[in-house]
């Protein structure tokens, strides 16, 4: 990962081939003390774990991509539980053959290149745990 | 709904199971004076009516989508229009079962939970009918 | 195209049918003396090519889409190359009869609007084209 620019709270990020997207973003807040934000982005997956999320179940489907994908579009934020970044991203994955697909991104490594435009907030969004929902919401 | 943060114009929203959308956000921008912006966002869905806009009929057709979908993007802005706050949001939905689809939401009610980054400006966009479009065009 | 409106660094463009997405973008940037920055919009498209990268045969490959396509997301960003300004943009688009496709942008002309938020940023974002990947990355 390269960080391209950075002005005020902006950061302008390039991930390289066979980096893991969330592990790499999960690294790079920390390092520079990032706690909470939102992203977008665009590029190309070579390898990716797409999840879908049932309410009813109160559980995730995992999707395994092996294939090379077009990152179509990504958008994410940055939060913290319990001491922990949580990066939460959806991606909408593009290949002519293989087809789109979309959700959850759990594990996305990067194929040609994938560019980032991130945002960081200085107030700290925080992740709590709903039995409700089952998922660590927003708090 | 839920305003998590607030940090100069920049909003994180959180909305909850079985809020709508369009009327969440409109309810919100009157409530926090809101006048324009953009937004993007992630979660879930668990009914959708998406829409797509022919300009050979100039007509909407919908769609309507009564089970769980993954918003795999959100993508929106806020403008007025005769006083009214008009929300413009486009989103891609998918679904592992279902495939994925997407377009116009012209009403979208949250699944599991949906995360909302607000960014809004303190001029004002407006909206005007364009009869040759056929749509409330920005102006 | 036309300037909706500007705040500080901040702008919201709509472009008009019949206009090339990616020229339009380069010819704004240029008048306006943006060198760098993001953006993301909705909207129509009545033309498309959409592109997808193979990193194994260092090929890009075409697909030319020539009916009504909703823009159903739409990222991107502003780089300069050999003083020249270039646009990365990808698209997700969709149709009810002919379905969803993503990735490149390398054309895109606007169906009944495309509504864009731009935010430019001072420090110029530079590519270079790298032998490995084969592609124009960010530097």
């Amino acid at each position: 990962m390269k960080l391209i620019t950075k002005e005020n709270n902006n950061y302008v990020l390039r991930l390289d081939e066979d980096e893991e997207l969330i592990q790499t973003l999960i690294a790079f807040c920390k390092k520079s003390r990032i706690k909470s934000g939102f992203f977008s982005g665009l590029g190309a997956a070579k390898e990716t774990v797409i999840s879908e999320y049932s309410l009813a179940k109160k559980r995730y489907s995992d999707k395994t991509i092996k294939s090379e994908m077009e990152i179509a579009g990504l958008i994410g934020n940055i939060a913290k539980m319990d001491k922990k970044i949580i990066i939460h991203a959806h991606a909408i994955l593009s290949n002519f053959n293989k087809g789109v697909t979309g959700g959850h991104v759990k594990k996305l490594v990067v194929g040609a290149t994938c560019e980032i435009f991130l945002k960081a907030i200085n107030k700290t969004i925080k992740r709590e745990f709903s039995p409700e929902i089952g998922l660590n919401l927003m708090k």
